[in-house]
């Protein structure tokens, strides 16, 4: 299955951008009368009939609204210090993507090697990664901002996760999951440098759990993706 | 902290092959006298003393053995069908590695693209994530082999899960990893365009459980990861 992607919907007619144009006309030589599968990124699935085969402006008349399609039973906002190979960043996206997120946060830490970072390659690269998990959702990739400044946005009424090597008390993130009546979940995970000391404070007065993920060594975004895994297994049947 | 690898330990005393040599000697400046971690990717840690600082042939001698370093308590196999991207079976080993796997194997499906697979640059990969995540032992990385062989070959011990696309009752991983009593887990990942209908029937004739990752739709390597990281979060504490 193929599923196209469109925010220009209007008057039961959606519009294809460029880059989808082509792929829908060029790449899969859709033509009038095709029927075709859009989503909106907001979770419905428009089924569709192709009305302009433009291989740079397609047109497509909505035929049927499939709501729900491609979301998950709860809210992850993954909040992620940029990896030193940028890489490495961009494959926690989409592979978080594929398993479930709805907002990834490229967070700068006081020890972060990376303080710049640039999302637009990692919007393009997540819209793709949803499209092909055919996730109705695309997920949230926010501007840079820093740990200190997430940490004070951060909702009350999520449960947060805080992530960092140092010593103390720490439950797993099982349990941490387990214990918790919410289903919007916010974990934030250091650079390979960790947290500085004034950041963990903050986000333990904030309200931030902190977790351990187990026994295993794992880099800055392989601990995210085992976040996001702890949060499927879940709400796994 | 930084692990060596050796395999060539004999009374007492052991050798660092050329690459470690010059990664303790040359990269990490270490002199004779200095103590240095090697595994012997047995899950024994080595407590050493450097004695001959080559950066071509470096020697150590042994102070203390440390038992069960790095270790997990289960057995986990991965048998993962080559993904057409290599690279993103290499990715998915060095993940499967920072998590825990005991084995991973490359088995050819019916329907695989890739036929043939090298596992020499996998092995270096597989062990330079080991060292990098303070693994103790080594993961063996097989050489390749048919879906049907692997599956008249693996053990009857094991609780044997296949992970496939197309219609049927299905356990979530989580379940029938929950209901099992062994730890000797054996899951098989097929290809990008799944399993044969003739390698499904082989398989659970051979008593492996057909189960599903949930909801979402996982690419070959994704499907691997989070089936390491089902297993994984069933051991966490």
């Amino acid at each position: 299955m193929e599923i196209f992607y469109s925010k220009d919907i209007e008057g039961g007619y959606l519009h294809l951008d460029e880059e989808e144009s082509a792929h829908c006309v060029r790449v899969l030589r859709h033509r009038p009368g095709d029927e075709i599968a859009v989503t909106d990124g907001k979770g419905n699935l428009l089924w569709c009939t192709l009305t302009e085969a433009s291989p740079k402006a397609a047109v497509a008349r909505i035929e049927r609204k499939q709501e729900g399609f491609g979301t998950h039973p709860y809210r992850l906002t993954l909040a992620v210090c940029p990896t030193k190979n940028n890489e490495r960043y961009e494959w926690m996206a989409e592979k978080a993507t594929e398993i479930a997120v709805d907002a990834i946060v490229p967070v700068i830490g006081d020890r972060s090697e990376r303080k710049v970072f640039k999302t637009d390659r990692l919007k393009r690269l997540v819209l793709s990664a949803a499209k092909q998990s055919l996730k109705g959702v695309v997920p949230q990739v926010q501007e840079p901002v820093s740990v200190c400044d997430f940490i004070d946005a951060a909702p009350d009424g999520a449960l947060k996760l805080i992530a960092y090597c140092f010593e103390g008390e720490k439950l797993s993130i099982k349990e941490a999951l387990e214990q918790s009546p919410t289903s919007d979940v916010v974990v934030l995970i250091g650079p390979e440098g960790d947290f500085s000391a004034r950041e963990v404070e903050k986000a333990l007065k904030a309200g931030f759990k902190p977790v351990h993920l187990g026994d295993s060594r794992l880099r800055t975004e392989t601990a995210a993706i085992a976040s996001a895994m702890a949060v499927y297994l879940k709400y796994m049947d």
